[in-house]
């Protein structure tokens, strides 16, 4: 750990809290766009938007890092932290587009659980971020997420269970699979979030 | 490097040989798995014992991390071995349970010896987890695990050619894509690892 | 940043110079495949060779890496240029060879722009990689980079969009995917090299 020399720049996390809240609202459009099939243009016009203030908060995180001379913990990390917030709203994005262009219609119950799953993540994940300030308090985030995480894994296999069952013919197995696999890859990215934390938290201690 | 002001600590090689030994046992079971239609249920039952016993090592490694003054290499480090080494394991057992849940019957001969790079990388994984300790005699280990990563590869592309070579229907090749893709990963895992130890010993030299 | 006691080796940037300018080449032939269905056999070729160039290179940048006493930069950000310029040349190579071992016809337009894009990546990172050297003026490359990456996923989607739009069958569309994605992957490795260029230069300014 290296010698702080100056008080820490604390413009950190306001940054990261902010953009954890932009997932906890982008999780929830998600989840209204998975059951509203009527408003679903609509909905993903706002996703887009919620996309757009995502990135902004990554600028602004990555601006601060390049004006700071004492960051909070190392670059790489707050680099990691930012990267995997922008992520999961990538794949978030990318599933409500994916839904759209592929036409797909009513979607398996087992996606307004992946959907519910990332909701979950979205909301322990904000409330986690202020606490990274004191990095105290932090292993029951990591293990609930790293918990969902699991979670979400037994339920993509049970989604693709039932992709494969005879149900559905190969050209909706490919188009469900489309966005299935970014909710999955959502999912995945709220656990490398919550590791790089972990990792965070193990070095300063 | 930083210095060492206390003995460093030697409980994590043989954790991370234990668990690479795991994925000898995992990897042997997937070879039999592959070959013994009648018996696929009972094996992928196994496998997920084996994945059990593959996340309580790696969470030994992480407890040994939290609670080590020194560690014999850097924590981001250790992190990365006990991670890919927990990737590999997670491809191994959910390329059976994709296997399972997709009905697949008898899988193409190519299959089989994409299992057989894999035993033959965990194998020589195991030998070199110990040679961690002195960081000598490392480069025949990453060298050979390369030279496999590539021959998966390139018995990848010719499994890839085989499903599209109009032997199967769309659904099929779907289904069988699913497996070879778990096992492509589990080679790439493996490489992963291997260069992880190189740039260990690089670090170190 | 660590002192410096000696002079840095400047061996580094012609190797990494030399591994981008390999790319330029590299999506100009994968353009002329994508254009001329006669010659795709020669011209797939012809990438393998330029595959073994690259792979040569990233050989020399980790043997340089290996007997240097001090390194221009962090050795980890070395190994993950270089492990970042491989991937791009994995990724074109295997686009072609996916192309022909699907046994592919007239490939939509969408991808001759996927290719264009690629093209243009290679071009700004190889006339980026010189200026490694003195770490300035080097954000017009990332940003150029990051804008062309953003087209690229627009792109993408586009082309899943026609994928999915009725004009392809199921099984077409799993062979057109498997191009499409190596595509992606390549955009994608451009970015991230762009990130860790950045990373470097936030780190050592």
């Amino acid at each position: 750990m290296p010698f702080s020399l100056t008080p820490k720049d604390s413009s950190f996390y306001p940054l990261f809290t902010a953009s954890a809240e932009n997932l906890v609202t982008a999780t929830e459009v998600l989840g209204e766009f998975v059951h509203d099939h009527a408003r679903r243009e609509e909905l993903a016009v706002r996703l887009r938007d919620l996309e757009h203030v995502g990135d902004q908060a990554t600028h602004a995180i990555f601006r601060a890092l390049n004006t700071s001379f004492v960051t909070p913990f190392d670059r790489e990390d707050i680099y990691a932290l930012a990267s995997n917030l922008d992520d999961v709203m990538d794949y978030v994005e990318a599933a409500a587009d994916l839904v759209i262009l592929t036409g797909l219609g009513t979607l398996p119950a087992e996606m307004s659980q992946q959907v519910a799953l990332l909701q979950r993540c979205a909301q322990v994940t904000a409330e986690a971020m202020p606490r990274l300030k004191t990095l105290k308090d932090l292993s029951d985030y990591w293990i609930e997420v790293n918990r969902i995480e699991n979670e979400a894994d037994k339920l993509y296999r049970r989604l693709l269970s039932r992709l494969y069952s005879g149900e559905f013919d190969a050209l909706e197995i490919l188009k469900l699979k489309e966005v299935a696999d970014q909710l999955e890859e959502a999912a995945d990215a709220f656990e490398h979030l919550a590791n790089v934390v972990e990792t965070i938290a193990v070095k300063e201690s």
